[in-house]
């Protein structure tokens, strides 16, 4: 089962539940404590779509929030990192995952018609789609722009460019073009 | 005097120039022929400071080229880079460097004079400034953005953002903060 978990492989799995064996009062009763705790507990905010103890979420139950913003992301994870850069103030919306023809995820598969309803909610100004910038992440932007097209809402993406201590001669030719047509009065 | 390339250590450097003694004749010969010819041939341009056989250098030397706009990099690699991806039309202009106080190089030690003159030259009317997103990278910009402040070209920067291909998860709050503040309608 360890092995299963994303990271592990089956050397390193097995040398994890060693490691666990040796220190099962200290290490391995308390872990499997967490986690049956952490499964019974984490439910999916049926607002956003994110996991939380709580259901609406502690973003979408936030009264200090600006709920005429909703920044659209692939995952959990990505909510968790613009939360740990803190840069947004508004709330989110989790698509659990991208629309991919190859691995046979349709817009059903995916939080899009939730989005929908949520964007058509009076109050809602602008849809920040924080999607990734691949073939597959800005497929999905565009759908979502489509369908948001006729609600009257400002729909906005991430900027593309040259990350911030990013030189140069490191950067692929896509983004060095993207940054160039992109550019900015200093 | 190999182990003084970048990239090369003590071991590497023993290693290639025992690889290039055995190959006297094949490779050693060659090559020493090739580095004396490129040594004789290759000068600075005067223009824009670029590395070239010619002088002016060959993008100088170009009728096709956009000259109202001026693309301002640090070093030749940034200039192959930029033409590399084939995203820009104009002309460049080479610092050699970046403005830092903890190396000791200020704006006399970089092409930046020259520069000055050249933006103030009729007919030109942009200077980008294609600096790394880097602290001196930045505080150069804004050394030179100041210098041509009185000349009436506009002055441009590079755009922050998710380099192309990027995911959420992997970027740094600075880059996701800076993308997320220059968002644009999709």
């Amino acid at each position: 089962m360890l092995a299963k978990l994303p990271g592990l492989g089956p050397r390193s799995a097995r040398r994890a539940a060693l490691h666990l064996l040796k220190r099962r009062d200290s290490v391995m009763a308390p872990l499997a404590r967490l986690l049956d705790e952490a499964a019974a507990a984490v439910t999916t905010c049926s607002v956003c779509g994110t996991l939380d103890s709580t259901d609406p979420c502690a973003v979408c139950a936030d009264p200090g929030r600006d709920t005429t913003q909703i920044c659209v992301v692939e995952e959990v994870g990505d909510l968790w990192a613009l939360e740990r850069a803190g840069a947004f103030k508004g709330r989110y919306h989790v698509l659990g995952g991208v629309l991919s023809a190859l691995d046979g995820i349709g817009p059903e598969e995916l939080n899009i018609a939730r989005l929908v309803a949520r964007a058509g909610e009076d109050g809602c100004r602008e849809v920040i789609l924080a999607l990734s910038a691949t073939v597959d992440g800005q497929t999905t932007a565009h759908y979502i722009a489509e369908r948001l097209a006729s609600l009257g809402v400002s729909v906005t993406r991430l900027a593309h460019g040259v990350p911030v201590g990013g030189e140069l001669d490191y950067l692929d030719d896509g983004t060095l073009s993207a940054a160039l047509r992109a550019r900015r009065p200093v």
